[in-house]
């Protein structure tokens, strides 16, 4: 079975006439949850914990927090009565997915801080799993979910797994960008094999992890510095994987790298492959070149988009670092910077390549999960 | 004056011959002390503190460590009788500066922990500078120096910085690639302020520093990685002092990061761009855009150099990213990963291109300093 506009189902309200049009997949959609999503859904003694650790916040917070970003990091357009913005499956149907046809949106739901014993950010994870599942993947055919796992508890991380493996409203397990260990680890290799096992995608999206756990010294001033260092991590990510040899171990394990630029990943490329061949004998565990492995299991997502006055040279930047069946269209909704599907692309973008990252590379990175409803 | 390699001086063995041929300045080239360089030349109580420090180290190290890498780090044939790699005036002449021709090389004598009081540090950069000056610099006209001062103290860093301000031997302030805040933050500010008044240059080269200072979560398992890895600090080092409004009050101020790779360059303008595209407002301060800041402040050094593939690529990314006159040739002489002016550059590079990095583009940068002398 291959993923069409077709068959997206009712909700595609112009269906019949769009058939012959290019797929429309975006990666990186965010729902957001509430305490009052979350708090059902917890046994104690993590229930009273949770509603501690999140009193005085008016309900209007949860988890995640962007403190000081503008409109704090949404649409001031997507905010809905007695919730933030994202926290309504109607106005994400009208404002994203029926406003662009989308055929498929994943939805990832960040936890940016996840703190405390190891048993209660289980319990964080499943609540909100569970959660995304019931109020957001069952009311829509176009949504499909990402799992957060207690990432630096691999035992309870595979149990989470495991508990969605068959569930095919769930096509990825999140990547925490805050780990304790580098991302190659051998601890992680539990979830990277329970991943690859259910044809999970292992999914990283960095972004607001709270002190400095994914910069090193110091904190940004501003937001611009924050959005731009979003690569620093995934590339880290990618060279630890990488040496560590998770590839040679997990050769189906494919990552996605979401909404953190593009045109970094030709120079990692070149500049692995430099160390590698004066320094290849440190890592003496890798079979290929660090670039190949990187073409093999990586994708990146177009949301933050570098925009280089001559547009072309985006272009030839993906030609360079050969990414381009693994670029996949990504809007962010429903934060502020959110990248709309007809703008998201430069006009000098060719149209082999712009259909290729609007949908059908995603499609064939997700493919096997997709195709399991 | 202008520096060409007719003015170099005695020691240029060739120099009749070879006046037509384009300049070659070197801006990285490690000089290696021993405790019993720097033992002479602190006061107490520093004297008996840095024995302490260093005794059972056999004096085969000093400051800079390189615990786990290949030979320590060097060239096996820069080894010399009673000493380290680089610790040797007259095999560095011999294997660098005769056997390529150079007509400069800038020293960067890395003391990769600076570790206790203020005092202290102060104390220890003062004995590096002066054995520098005494022990290389007067002794080989092509030498130049780089100023160690105890960054997170800033008066410290000022007095040592106006102490050699007059001082044609010195060309620039090293910059740490550990300082206790982001690099931007106003309480370096006097450090840049006294750099700018005495035509320094301020010179960023990261690596080895101890913990998890440059990097964030983990510490990397292999040399590949963390070598890689430098440009990241690099490009918050660059966002930082950009954001920071460092440039709109010390329009002069250059800034060279040594030893980070090259490619990233672009993609770092242009994510920057997009980001100040709809971030802008969360800094204000900013008259210009973000890359333009950075083309006009910052520059380069070859090695490492990516390897692309297509060595095309690697001269286009030089291009795209506008900085054909801000790339500088380093060789990183003793290291082991030294890279020969002669096969330093793709041969696909253009003649022009070249000679700007071989040596035209460091003559600019370090033009006041070198034309002092």
């Amino acid at each position: 079975m291959t993923v069409t506009a077709r068959e997206t189902g009712p909700h595609d309200q112009a269906s019949s006439g769009r058939q012959a049009r290019p797929l429309l997949l975006d990666v990186d959609v965010h729902p957001l949850f509430l305490p009052r999503d979350i708090l059902p859904r917890l046994p104690e003694p993590w229930r009273t914990r949770y509603a501690n650790e999140n009193s005085g916040r008016g309900g209007a917070r949860a988890i995640h927090d962007y403190p000081r970003w503008r409109n704090g990091g949404f649409r001031i357009d997507a905010a809905v009565p007695g919730g933030p913005p994202g926290s309504d499956i109607d106005v994400l149907r009208a404002q994203l997915l029926d406003e662009y046809g989308t055929d498929i949106a994943i939805l990832i739901p960040l936890t940016f801080a996840l703190e405390g014993p190891a048993d209660y950010k289980a319990a964080l994870c499943r609540a909100i799993n569970d959660w995304l599942a019931q109020e957001w993947l069952n009311r829509d055919p176009r949504l499909r979910g990402s799992l957060n796992v207690p990432f630096d508890s691999p035992d309870l991380a595979v149990a989470e797994i495991e508990r969605f493996a068959g569930d095919p409203r769930f096509v990825q397990v999140m990547v925490r960008g805050d780990t304790q260990s580098e991302w190659g680890d051998k601890k992680y290799w539990p979830i990277y094999r329970a991943a690859e096992a259910a044809d999970f995608v292992a999914m990283c999206h960095v972004g607001g992890e709270p002190g400095n756990h994914y910069r090193g010294s110091g904190a940004p001033s501003y937001y611009l510095e924050q959005h731009v260092w979003l690569h620093m991590p995934v590339e880290r990510l990618a060279m630890s994987m990488i040496c560590e040899g998770v590839f040679d171990a997990f050769p189906r394990l494919q990552v996605a790298l979401v909404e953190a630029c593009l045109t970094w990943s030709g120079p990692l490329q070149w500049a692995m492959d430099a160390a590698y061949a004066v320094a290849g004998n440190d890592a003496p565990q890798l079979s290929r070149l660090p670039s190949e492995y990187f073409r093999e299991h990586f994708w990146l997502s177009t949301q933050p988009i570098e925009e280089p006055d001559n547009p072309r040279h985006l272009v030839k930047s993906i030609e360079f670092a050969q990414l381009t069946d693994r670029v996949m269209f990504s809007s962010d909704y429903p934060h502020w910077d959110f990248d709309s599907p007809v703008k998201a692309l430069p006009a000098a973008m060719p149209a082999a390549m712009r259909g290729k990252i609007m949908g059908e590379n995603a499609a064939r990175l997700y493919a096997r999960r997709l195709n399991r409803g």
